[in-house]
């Protein structure tokens, strides 16, 4: 292939986390050709841009392409932003207000940049390269992306675009409380969703009981860094007191996939995010919560298809390739 | 002004309802220049065409004006439709099944004709020339319109246009569950909202308790012809049971706002419906539980604003000016 042939075809797709960057070159097709992944310096936000810049020249350089060849820039951040200016305006995690991502990079790479968060940047790039496809291989015209791991979030793609709202939180089922009273959530509300079924909360449930004298297999694990991950395979050893947890958590999400189905009357809807990259006890609850609800619900039961929920087909690829996707051909959101 | 001037200018708008059909000639500024109300002929589909036809032929005639001035008919029909075909899919207050609505109308009156649901068309026509509208006048990128009356239904329009979903489904919180093995709700699943705060349920369930011995106001009104406005009425002469009864159902329907607001991020939400046309107890009851959600949620405090929830502009002419919509310019969906 000569630089000729594949000039401004390609594009770099950015996933920033408040731990690491990781950065892809992506080819037309929704190939990665690149992937380079270098700790997020978070001594303020000229250390963390010039992190991110790095990672882009690394990964080109291991991709072996030119700059010529990329035809602009995509960053998934993690927080709130400003698509139009390319302002990053709040991110808890990389300490960020009001940072001026695009302009900053632009004038520094000289290439185009977009920006948007990062669960928006995934609903895309499922909705373009992955779970997103209807049964005849076109992308799904309402779909919507609901991630599990560390927080949980819902973004909806609707007509083909991404829906974000006046103020870009379409789609905070995570921050919607379904337990008025229960547990407090990062954001300050009681009995959010993300306080009972993210990832952290169902390793402080466990916490929480093994203190109060329950008995569990979890016992045996560093109580300090449990995770989701522990239940699940405490679970299949038989422990009692993760499946508890886990299923209560199910019950939680499968609701929600029952209220996001109710109210967007999607074709497709993909869980994604670090709780979701397989089968699992909690993808498994929710399954079955979502089949308590069909056998309840006559209207649900005309919304929903078999092949209606479904697991991340992009898997760690996929913010490298939803934040290419923000600037794919069509995708311009 | 001469008949060049007003060349396809105008537009028909029917809203077809189960007991009555009212059409309406609509000019180019949204003003309604006539009203014409007729009883449905329900008695086959044939005579419920014949009666839409009669009632656009004379709310012309009542206009005074000629079939050349007419752009085209647009119907808001009570059930499920393919906008597309122009196929009254279902229409359970019609008796129709696959009722080929826009060929008929068309081959009778020679005129183009488009239809949608009643609910969505309601939402196009505040969205087009009433309560959708943001503070600069212009109209509301992201709208959401809650209907309040015999049934519970929302529709959202989303970047301008409606949001149908895959099955014209989206937005039925109406038919979503909020208390599992709840009163049982006319689409066969139990606790739907519809089923907690519809009109016809708050009566039901002033009806039941009065034949549970409960003392109030409503027992000297005909128990059989009960409405929720009764209740309004016992309300302000201090009825306690009518009260108890409407801030249950305002608690559901405040969570149910709460929950479309979190969904979409909507500029503004407006409630329709006949239970919606001036402020009343239950509207007063769902302000205060959004007051509540405003106290608990940091994040719904981002997306609320003192002007998000009014109620309909367009009231009675929502059916006929929201069926015009289907046709104006830059509404068709």
């Amino acid at each position: 292939m000569t630089m000729q042939e594949n000039a401004e075809s390609l594009l770099v797709g950015v996933d920033v986390g408040g731990t690491k960057i990781a950065a892809g070159v992506v080819d037309a097709r929704g190939q990665v050709l690149s992937r380079v992944q270098i700790p997020t310096d978070t001594d303020g936000a000229e250390k963390t841009l010039q992190s991110i810049a790095t990672g882009i020249v690394e990964t080109m350089r291991a991709a072996g392409v030119e700059r010529e060849q990329i035809r602009g820039i995509g960053l998934g951040i993690p927080g709130e932003v400003n698509p139009e200016s390319g302002v990053g305006l709040f991110a808890a995690n990389l300490h960020w207000r009001n940072v001026p991502v695009k302009r900053w990079l632009e004038d520094a790479l000289g290439m185009p940049c977009a920006i948007e968060n990062d669960v928006s940047v995934a609903a895309l790039g499922e909705h373009l390269y992955g779970a997103g496809r209807t049964e005849r291989d076109s992308k799904a015209d309402t779909m919507v992306y609901l991630s599990l791991g560390t927080g949980v979030a819902a973004k909806a793609i609707i007509g083909g675009k991404l829906h974000r709202g006046s103020h870009g939180l379409a789609g905070e089922i995570g921050h919607t409380v379904f337990v008025p009273d229960g547990p407090l959530c990062a954001c300050g509300a009681r009995g959010c969703l993300e306080a009972l079924a993210a990832g952290p909360a169902l390793a402080k449930r466990a916490r929480e009981a093994i203190q109060a004298g329950h008995v569990s297999l979890l016992q045996e694990q560093d109580q300090a860094t449990l995770t989701a991950h522990h239940l699940f395979s405490a679970i299949a050893q038989g422990d009692n007191l993760s499946r508890q947890i886990v299923a209560g958590a199910a019950t939680h999400l499968a609701y929600a996939v029952y209220l996001l189905a109710m109210t967007f009357d999607p074709q497709v809807i993909v869980l994604g995010g670090g709780l979701a990259h397989e089968e699992n006890p909690l993808i498994e609850g929710i399954r079955a919560g979502v089949a308590q609800w069909i056998e309840r619900s006559p209207v649900f039961r005309v919304i929903w298809h078999a092949n209606m929920l479904r697991l991340t087909a992009l898997k760690r690829d996929v913010g490298i390739l939803g934040a290419a996707a923000l600037l794919a051909d069509g995708e311009t959101v």
